[in-house]
């Protein structure tokens, strides 16, 4: 963890800055390992304040060593706090991870002989590369989610709510060591399965119907992404065309994956392979993105990027098809990309058919 | 749905605001009825504009009627889409709920001839009044959360994981219609159930330990709180102390729900009585929070709150006495404030030992 601070500070040079504040719980946990912190300042040399309400405040000192830990008591207002410091430490310019407007403008006003300024990309940058042991944790994540597949394929039939498939899913993962989901279950069926956020509901499974299957477990606070789209009873002509197009399309992908190539190379991949097939349309996402302590963070397989791939990132690959009114399919996989290529850390079944 | 964004629009007289803009996804869920826009913007008169991504455009189109709906694509900037739009309009004066300050600072930049300021208030405060339709939704939310916890007393015995203890009960109330949890179950025993947010983990329980167990399921969106605190096995005499002080303190709160009363008196009620016992230092939260489409929302029962309960208010009653390496004990239910009261929401027994 002191590694992280090390790291962030070393960026804080070419941006004059002399300190860092961090807003954002997750990030909050990046630097310290604890989650229910509030705030944590970090000056350019020393020791580091970390903010915590009384209500974690027992646990804080309980988990963070090597930090000062100052409470923030009912009615405390934590930005006047974060002011004072800043006064005595004379600090002059103070970038930010994510903080809510209003929370920014109160903090602009206390604070006093110095700027504060948007400096996200400096949190946001590190997380995109996972050491060692993030790495390890995304494993176990990606081993409890494949586990949660494997009970959707075995339970998954005609009849069954949506709901009481994400019910079986989530029990396997959970009672197998999983923290919890690393997002909202994702079971689609039928003419739904053409929205790619449906989440789950109580409509029940036909036969014939495309079932798009998206879970994650969490495992220490990581987390892994897996997708899979099956189809309960018969298949028709055209889910087999489309689930071969979606397939080549992801194995097009994931052979581009190595250290140094551009993000949006492995995107155009995949799209060109689907838009060669005449359903460009139909792919209304990016490819893919980076998981880790969140299941959405850097670096993202997208159009738009302009970021290049390094080992050590851990990103989805995840090309879809949805045609409303139809049905949609999506071939999602969880990988780490590594100095010869990559590893795909999820595994499934590639079949359509259970 | 309709009836809110009226509403909302009758508090922009006070402000002198011609207009609003909704950037929390739950905010315009609340005002849309549909998880996943970017941005609602909220003219004085006339028809509303969603923002909302390509992935979930078309789910968009499907769930949002009434509404006009514009597509945010890869690479689109839904800041510069928003300021056309309110030149369009000819805006002045926009309020605005909870936006990211980088992203504040770049509509500022591109908005032209108007003002933006935060006035989340406007929005936080609609939310703290339940229709008859949330308090369906809370009610049946709150029926699940309780048979999670039947299942947790029915299940929990020594030597069982506190993860295990969890599965168990996320699995009841999914299985009979959760749509999720709330918030990350928690199930901390022995002296980790003195953090209140300790969350769940390997930890074994132990004969004699004191397990708190603070879980909520969702219905359609909307969330349920229900804590309890046991002891498998024997208790102690100190145990039953500290559980019957909790006990009194919540029942002395809760007498007080009614239309009219100041939240602070609530929680000063609960706070005294524990003082009383000389346990004031170790009840390190507030008495309780609003309880709505998320789980922690207005009112809050604290000591610095200053507000009054209405008709329609759904919030937690929840005192707590946490004692370093001794262990922690919390009771918590959801109540509904009523013309003549409240009602009991959630369901469990308000015993010790299991």
């Amino acid at each position: 963890m002191e590694d992280r601070v090390e790291e962030l500070r070393r960026s804080f040079g070419q941006e004059e800055m002399d300190g860092y504040l961090v807003a954002d719980q997750i990030n909050i946990q990046y630097f310290t390992g604890f989650l229910g912190g509030t705030r944590l300042l970090i000056p350019k040399d020393g020791d580091c304040v970390l903010y915590a309400p009384t209500v974690n405040y027992e646990a804080a000192k309980e988990y963070v060593k090597d930090i000062e830990i100052e409470p923030i008591r009912i009615g405390d207002d934590v930005n006047s706090k974060v002011a004072s410091q800043v006064k005595r430490w004379g600090l002059r310019l103070i970038g930010f991870d994510l903080i809510e407007a209003s929370a920014y403008l109160k903090l602009r006003e206390v604070i006093e002989n110095a700027d504060i300024e948007p400096a996200n990309k400096l949190v946001s940058s590190l997380r995109r590369v996972k050491d060692k042991e993030e790495q390890r944790r995304i494993r176990e994540a990606s081993k409890l989610t494949s586990l949660g597949m494997k009970r959707a394929f075995e339970s998954i039939k005609a009849g069954m709510k949506e709901r009481e498939l994400a019910s079986e899913i989530e029990y396997a993962m959970r009672r197998n060591g999983s923290d919890g989901t690393a997002f909202d279950t994702i079971v689609v069926s039928g003419v739904r399965s053409a929205f790619p956020h449906g989440g789950c509901g109580d409509q029940v499974i036909a036969n014939g119907d495309l079932v798009v299957i998206d879970i994650g477990a969490k495992y220490q606070s990581y987390c892994s992404d897996l997708t899979r789209t099956v189809v309960v009873g018969k298949t028709s002509p055209k889910h087999e065309d489309l689930y071969s197009i979606v397939l080549s399309a992801q194995d097009e992908a994931m052979r581009q994956i190595k250290p140094g190539v551009e993000a949006r190379i492995v995107d155009a991949k995949a799209r060109d392979l689907i838009k060669k097939h005449g359903y460009g349309e139909y792919f209304v996402h990016s490819l893919g993105h980076g998981v880790g302590l969140e299941v959405h963070e850097l670096p993202t397989l997208s159009l738009k990027s302009e970021e290049r791939l390094e080992v050590g990132n851990v990103v989805t690959v995840e090309p879809g098809i949805y045609i409303p009114g139809f049905g949609g399919i999506r071939i999602e996989d969880t990988v780490l990309v590594k100095e010869d290529g990559y590893e795909r850390l999820t595994e499934a079944p590639y079949t359509l058919r259970v």
